[in-house]
């Protein structure tokens, strides 16, 4: 039989994959799971989205041109002035989710051998996109004792090599939750002036921040422009990951090419998605009140609950919709998988995700979990009191925090 | 300014891409233009797949699973069926259209400068698929003189190196319209088995077939069926380009696991798209029917026409929706071009695929065009007098077929 491809083999088999099994024997034990693993919003795309798909009045599902729908492009470069970040149509274009986004900024940016540098913990897909384009990425650790905060500019600076060509931030951060501060986005637009580097910066989070202090885009920083990629998508913002619509945004005319014979490679981002991306950028300024109104309750919720547990600790996080916290566990990936597959309470369990997957430093993150708070209050209050229970009753509970 | 990949660099820049903006331009200058030269079907998508929009009845368009909707998957299975195709509903992974198949089949069994071997002309998209993939296509010619027939067997075994990973097959053909035989396939079998090879075919055309001769998938092949690896869309069949709703279909489980890590990093095929296409596989026999008349109808028409210009031939191609053709120029990129810049008729023009395109060894396809018939009889009457006029005007004529 032929054999398949290396590359495969070494991308990262996240830990919450091997919990999927376990999560689905013990619903047919059934037991309910609380999924405080997943990125799926729970709340409701707009009906702006929606009801235009009642609407469509066409014959022919056609291709979408592939940097994707004028009419889409242009109303996301107006959406992005609202944020101040001053880009035009020919600089934005449309992908199938940030997911591809991602991709195709390594296809367009990286040659095989070439390096990025990442904050750790980090989106874990980030490293199967470097895989797929044969590059590498050098994490630079951030931990849960300093709040996740950048390191120092002199870190960084110890990790450029001559094939590094960007440094990537998620902002605000999956899985941290954590905000980019002014005087960091500040080092990191010195670093990547002083060094030639791309800035990718993955923003999909930018509605969701919570402390007043302000959302940095990377397009806020002077002087380097052409060096910003920036990845988005419509998935979190208006609850419609399924659609698979993002954004690939590049004032770098070279590069803006590069991309675009990935494009036309794949032909067409999705047409549909399309639709409903372009008539959710309407929606009400009360469905996005709403929506953040909720986030900003969960958060609080969520948050004051971990801390409240004996042993556990999360910082505050600023914004997205996630936070990291430590446990008094021995293994946060053993723990993972015996809530699902030996514990229960009142019926109920619960499905984190073991942070380990986030870090490639080996033994980081081991006593940390992701927890999103993408679901109802009445449930997240539900499933702390089954992690409380959890802990007590855990076998490998250490006290150490 | 940080500098971009050479992988992007290298990608080929298909000759059309040159020609879109002379078109526009054309059409500026308010002259008709025909477009014989894209793959984008007019006949209308189902009403099926059309109505299904009107009834979706969700609050949150949410994620699918990374490996498609199970719904779909079995439907699927189920279509296969009818074509003898004997898949099951594991075998299948949807994807975003037929092209992410091809690029996640070649990320999964190809490693940076593993080879495979490809019939040209070919449909151009691959090679840039392998360039992403860092895989180098090895093309073995095929020519129109011979009616694009498989060159015999040592011509095969004559490229196998030690890095050759395996052949890849579109079939029937785009864009020649080629349906390979029994004799064909059998020996592609035998090459495949002899040296441990994959055998990638996008046999997204099977509807389209219409000599009587019989279609006849890679897995009708005994003995090789965990080296299939079966590229499919809905695309073309429904007429719904614009949905992205692809297939890659394998027996073999540890590629299968292998592609599934590349669907996870991508988290989901579009959700919307895959509605619409399981819809559309409940298309009536009736919708079926005429889209294949309309097709029957249209290639007599077109081959009939091409063949009795002066100086023009094309093979009567055996399926799909394109036929290739050679005129009497002296370059056909040139006269392409000519046509779209300089030549009108009664206020209207043409626009071709130049077949260099779809070559790689130099030279190949020079006086050859794509014609794809996705026009109406009627618009397809006056492009072929636009042509036969442009080829009597056109300053580079040749005498020569």
């Amino acid at each position: 039989m032929p054999t398949i491809s290396q590359r495969g083999e070494i991308m990262p088999a996240s830990p919450i994959r091997k919990l999927v099994p376990l999560a689905n024997k013990a619903k047919e034990r059934g037991i309910k799971v609380y999924h405080l693993n997943i990125g799926q919003p729970d709340l409701p795309t707009p009906q702006e989205g929606l009801d235009v798909l009642k609407k469509i009045d066409r014959s022919v599902l056609e291709y979408s041109p592939s940097e994707g729908l004028l009419s889409l492009r242009k109303k996301l470069a107006d959406y992005y002035h609202r944020f101040n970040i001053n880009v035009d149509v020919d600089d934005i274009i449309v992908t199938s989710g940030g997911s591809e986004a991602v991709l195709f900024a390594f296809m367009a940016c990286l040659d095989p051998g070439d390096e990025i540098i990442v904050p750790e913990p980090a989106y874990a897909n980030y490293m199967a996109f470097a895989i797929s384009a044969g590059a590498k990425i050098v994490t630079i650790p951030t931990s849960i004792e300093s709040g996740f905060e950048l390191p120092p500019v002199e870190k960084f600076e110890a990790l450029i090599t001559p094939r590094t060509k960007g440094i990537l931030i998620c902002n605000p951060n999956n899985p941290t939750g954590y905000l980019y501060t002014q005087r960091e986005m500040d080092s990191l637009r010195d670093i990547v002036k002083r060094h030639d580097l791309f800035l990718f910066s993955d923003e999909v989070y930018r509605e969701f921040t919570y402390t007043g202090a302000p959302y940095i885009s990377a397009f806020h920083l002077k002087g380097i422009e052409e060096q910003v990629v920036l990845i988005d998508s419509v998935s979190k913002r208006y609850s419609e990951c399924g659609i698979r619509i993002g954004a690939l945004i590049t004032k770098h005319k070279e590069l803006k090419k590069n991309v675009m014979k990935f494009c036309q490679a794949r032909l067409s981002p999705p047409l549909l998605g399309q639709l409903v991306a372009e008539a959710s950028i309407d929606a009400s300024a009360e469905y996005m009140l709403r929506t953040y109104n909720e986030y900003v309750d969960r958060r609080k919720f969520l948050v004051d609950g971990i801390n409240r547990i004996d042993g556990c600790y999360t910082p505050i996080p600023m914004g997205a919709f996630y936070t990291v916290a430590s446990l008094p566990v021995d293994d946060a990936e053993r723990f993972c998988a015996w809530c699902l597959e030996e514990f229960e309470y009142e019926g109920a369990t619960i499905m984190m995700a073991p942070a380990s997957g986030f870090y490639t430093t080996p033994g980081m993150g081991k006593n940390e979990v992701r927890l999103a708070y993408v679901l109802q209050k009445e449930d997240l209050a539900k499933a702390l009191k089954v992690l409380e229970e959890a802990l007590a009753a855990y076998p490998g509970r250490t006290t150490k925090r």
